[in-house]
């Protein structure tokens, strides 16, 4: 998927919501746990609950890899039922990958050929040649860590270099010497609240996966004010606090109702900025 | 495994060579193509021909996960068949993992209680509370990025703050306030030369995994003499020029022999700092 396709899927659906599909298998409900593969069960009523709400889908592999060959299977089996039956959803794999050049082009090959994902997160430590195998890809997207939301972003992401230049400026900065705001996406949370005004400096045309509202306190309306711009430029995800917003037979159509919720501060920031 | 165990094996063996597992299913002979799980049994051959000249293997989870559901169950195979017949070995899951804590601490209790590897690597960029989450297992392990064997090393890990620190070496200095060197080693590439006294100079004690001998040019004997300390402080991991050194029938018995050349320089430089 291309920008332009992103925004106006953003336009039409009044919404730049990602759902976070982080599905731990001890919280999902009971009463999938006797399917044949409760994880994908799961993820499957999740998705037809809040797909017309959203126009983005995050599965964090790290929920599944850590259930070994079945999380594999019930992570494959999502990317293909939203491929299937969602064909304007965006899909990230929030794999927070990044080695030497032989091993990202590995990684890249799977996600984007073998898995047909429209992006993958990418870490930075590594430099050029660990991000560079992601980029051969026509409208394959890398999401690079630029400031986290977590209070370990603190650590070295705001280290100020000789020049007066934090970390996360530079890699943003020089990031975009490898690639356009057509294939590159930061990183950014929203518990860094004021901070979006700096990386707009930065990257003012690049969207923006914002982690951290819901479950880590980020404020929507913060983010949107300092970050939003002309094409929106903001996908903010949300996984907890939608996915698990009840634990019974209801927790569908729960997810649904704090989905709407979301969608909803979505259109009206959306509108007072005059993008719709 | 703990350090004084580590540095017996080391003793024991005559030898600090971690073995790469970086098993691609396009460069296995053809006539293992034909068996049930062709990468498990490539990954089986390779270590009933080297388990006795080296003390750790290193699969890098890439070349499994490109697989899916393949991959993961050869990965899997390949633990169990280390821990059932060869329970000296080191075992690191080359991951470059590192997310927010409670993602973190799925990738640890997956790859330490689940698998029961040894050792994981974790990217530094997310900072403190990315990587505590693998430090709550006793005799379990940490291998942080630190300076790493590629070109692209030098694009953010090179930088000097505004106090006349690198990067790599205030990711070095911060993670020791985290954890001893019981539970913590750096990544340092082979590639990175004198650069060792300056590793050597923050982190005496920590055992580094050294990759970057054979494939990417890196000088063994000078990993030695700078970064060799009185434990051996090194796993120096080899993955290509062993597990490829032949295409046909011979690959194992031509890895063992790649492996032995690697163990006997080894074992002189071993000598040559007094260990043995």
């Amino acid at each position: 998927m291309n920008k332009k396709q992103l925004f106006e899927n953003i336009k039409r659906k009044k919404s730049f919501l990602c759902v976070g599909l982080d599905t731990d298998i001890k919280k999902i409900p009971e009463h999938l746990k006797s399917a044949d593969d409760p994880i994908f069960a799961f993820n499957q009523a999740i998705i037809d609950a809040t797909a017309d709400l959203c126009v983005a889908y995050k599965p964090n592999l790290a929920f599944y890899e850590s259930l070994g060959v079945m999380g594999w299977t019930a992570f494959e089996k999502t990317v293909s039922y939203l491929r299937e039956n969602y064909p304007d959803q965006f899909i990230i794999a929030d794999a927070k990958r990044g080695d030497i050049g032989n091993t990202s082009e590995l990684y890249a090959r799977s996600f984007f050929c073998h898995l047909d994902l429209d992006a993958v997160t990418v870490a930075p430590y590594m430099g050029e040649d660990s991000v560079k195998p992601f980029l051969g890809y026509p409208d394959k997207w890398v999401i690079l860590l630029g400031l986290t939301s977590n209070k370990g972003s603190h650590d070295f992401q705001l280290t100020t270099d000789a020049n007066g230049e934090r970390l996360f400026e530079k890699v943003m900065r020089v990031a975009q010497t490898w690639a356009t705001d057509e294939q590159l996406m930061f990183v950014v949370g929203a518990t860094q609240g004021k901070l979006f005004e700096d990386v707009r400096r930065i990257a003012p045309n690049n969207f923006l996966l914002v982690p951290g509202v819901g479950a880590q306190g980020g404020s929507l309306e913060e983010v949107a004010t300092y970050g939003m711009n002309s094409e929106c430029g903001l996908l903010v995800n949300s996984s907890r606090k939608i996915i698990y917003a009840a634990a019974d037979e209801t927790f569908a159509q729960a997810a649904r109702e704090e989905a709407l919720k979301v969608q909803y501060e979505m259109e009206h920031l959306l509108h007072k900025k005059g993008l719709l």
